[in-house]
């Protein structure tokens, strides 16, 4: 059976080292603050701000939730976002997607704030992250994805990974950041002719298709590292990755269950990028107090 | 031997195109204009430079080159730059690369008009290759690379593509063009480990590793398509892709040569971009003149 990489271990320690430095930051009187706006009535997004909020709150971040009416205009939706924007006890801003058809998502990414786009929204965080550089904001599911990998320490440097998937929330980005840490990265997805045989090939393999169970052993090379980004709901609606556990379990060297894998990570790395957002900018704020700081 | 994939047909029959597009333009009273920004004595431009203009007027486009001093202020050169943004006569910009230590390629990307960012340097253009979306810019290189494989009819949906090289300019926008069209792709670069038998795998396959001749046979399987980007000048001062010709040429099914092959697409290219912003631009106007239209 394969070593499963538990979501929730690397969830911890990173809650335990990012409490640590929200801790430090209160000391200098700051506290990192988070606006997750919503737009109208989502159940579908209840259980993860649920989560989210519980999860930033622990760790000491100031979490607001903003519920704006479902009919509101798309002009009235920017100027509240302008509003958060220049807030300055807000420093990250989630936008819980996808909105209302009255509301261009094409017209927002352009603008929120880069610097408080915590999920990756703005052609700013989408360049940086394709680019490379430092200091962007990726989305919280692939960046969940590179935390389980350095939490297991496991190097992607020279590996052969395949992601299947290429989405602009998981497996493109995915893709950009696993070639910054060097490694060989293939890309599938439902034109890929054989896609058995691309995955066999993995040393690491990244399930991101959005298809219930549709990894199957046959798929999967004797201990390979598997991750799961799948959520979905099989027919008896009980929940699955894109990965047939049951089957790859016994191939794969590793394996994140679902839940419990990638899913249970993503709302500390929120979290993260809050924390980081607020660094960056009491650091700007002190350069503009005192220059020479 | 490989049928030749030759960049000057692929060259020549777009400018036929654009051409025709131009003069249909005129006609309405419009002609496209290109400004190309060099800061400083930058010999190894000269010859670009010179195609470029060449290409461009006889296309019809308006031509001009910018020579600023080389010792300007970034301030100084921001400032120019923004008052090409907002020439009306400018539909294109083009910068030339490196600009010199003073002035921060990183601070001007972010001042270019995204829509005369003729060059893929904007955050916005790079953010909608990556997402592949329509209407943003490619660099001119990949975007050759894409028109020769349109030109010869090749196909790249459900194949297996190979990049050898992750750079900006190339090998990243390339791959993720590559994955609109539905192929299959993997990124290779010095630290994948074993490279050919990655590239052996390709049926088409990229050079983009900016080194003489490393492409050799071994590493190319029977009738596979080799596009070689490199422009790389052997020992002897003699100019050569990425790909050694003489031992590929008999494997390979098809073949670009070095030169005469992707490097003789660019400055169409370049030509094709300034005339689509002056499209969208045109049709910008004619909306605010007329809303109606």
């Amino acid at each position: 059976m394969a070593t499963l990489l538990k979501g929730k271990e690397v969830a911890e320690a990173l809650k335990q080292k990012l409490t640590v430095e929200v801790e430090n930051l209160k000391q200098k009187g700051i506290t990192p603050g988070l606006s997750i706006v919503i737009v109208g009535d989502r159940a579908d997004s209840a259980a993860y701000i649920k989560g989210a909020v519980k999860r930033c709150t622990e760790i000491g971040i100031d979490c607001r939730v903003e519920e704006l009416p479902g009919d509101m205009s798309q002009k009235d939706f920017i100027d509240d976002l302008h509003r958060l924007n220049n807030d300055p006890a807000v420093n990250g801003i989630l936008i819980m997607r996808p909105l209302p058809s009255q509301i261009s998502e094409n017209a927002v990414k352009y603008e929120i704030s880069p610097e408080k786009d915590v999920d990756c929204m703005s052609p700013v965080n989408v360049s940086k992250i394709m680019s490379g550089e430092d200091g962007g904001f990726a989305p919280c599911t692939p960046s969940a994805v590179m935390e389980i990998l350095h939490h297991y320490g496991i190097e992607p440097e020279g590996k052969r990974v395949v992601v299947i998937g290429r989405s602009m929330v998981v497996g493109r980005p995915l893709s950009m950041m696993l070639l910054k840490e060097h490694a060989t990265i293939t890309v599938c997805h439902t034109k890929t002719r054989d896609l058995a045989e691309e995955t066999r090939r993995a040393e690491i393999l990244v399930a991101a298709a959005g298809k219930a169970r549709m990894v199957k052993k046959d798929m999967v090379s004797k201990d390979a590292i598997v991750i799961d980004v799948g959520i979905n709901f099989d027919e008896d609606g009980k929940m699955c990755g894109d990965v047939d556990f049951d089957e790859v379990n016994p191939v794969a060297g590793m394996i994140t269950p679902v839940p419990g894998g990638v899913g249970a990570v993503t709302s500390t790395i929120l979290a993260k990028h809050v924390i980081e957002a607020c660094k960056v900018s009491s650091l700007k704020t002190m350069k503009f107090m005192c220059p020479k700081y």
